[in-house]
């Protein structure tokens, strides 16, 4: 039900990707390529790591993850950071999220890694009564600032 | 004035980890050894990044940011997470911090990385306020789910 992503999965990522994005309404912001994905999954050392969820029955992919390492200074061990979940909505109900989702635990666990991490929109109240069925704790008191664009450029330029 | 970080350097990155955590009065949560710092940051493919902040008249560390590799999947590109930042008390004031998170973005620019990002406490304001100065914005909607000890067991077996 839950592989591990290969190189000929960089199309339906990239368009699960897409679908994701427009279901947030942002589609046009959602500008990466397959030739991006390829390179960040497939090239040589990655730091990009994928599961597919397949459909039982027909085996077409249904959903993905895609993840890389972060690191606790604390615990001195990587850990996973979780970027993207999706499950394309015909096949929702079905327990990919969640088999997903576990299958990153027993990653983590089989490798020493401390911690497996996500993002959560604040009014996701089905995501976070989920989240924290399985015992997920919110880092409530953190928020993540972010440099980018013409902000990154003229920090990086100085 | 900052610099990649080197092997040698693993004591006394060591060291300012613990000063960091003492400082949040959370010294006993501060487990990584040297050992783990080294294979992360000098073992084979690393996933964990360093620099150092030296003081100009004697070259000595006073402070050190450590850093992996995040991705966008709507821009296609890596980013870097910046997972700790730490100037030593008698050095602050001098323009260590801002020159190692100045030092990031440019890194991040050379190699068309889309982001810098970091997390802050929200009691923090005068960070908050400098990283605004620099035109940081806050993932407000956003926050942060964690798995972690026993309940990272339980659902990796599951």
């Amino acid at each position: 039900m839950i592989r591990t992503a290969v190189a000929t999965d960089v199309p339906v990522i990239h368009a699960m990707i897409r679908e994701l994005a427009e279901y947030e309404k942002a589609l046009h912001e959602a500008k990466a390529t397959e030739e991006q994905l390829r390179e960040a999954l497939f090239g040589e050392n990655p730091a990009l790591f994928g599961l597919i969820a397949e459909d039982d029955a027909t085996g077409e992919p249904v959903g993905f993850a895609l993840w890389f390492r972060n690191f606790s200074t604390w615990r001195g061990t990587h850990g996973i950071y979780l970027e993207d979940l999706y499950v394309r909505p015909e096949s929702r109900g079905g327990g990919h999220g969640k088999a997903l989702l576990l299958e990153l635990a027993r990653i983590a666990v089989e490798r020493g890694y401390s911690r497996v991490e996500w993002s959560v929109l604040d009014w996701n109240q089905p995501s976070i009564d989920f989240y924290k069925s399985i015992g997920a704790v919110s880092m409530d008191e953190w928020t993540v600032y972010r440099l980018t664009d013409e902000a990154l450029a003229s920090a990086g330029r100085r």
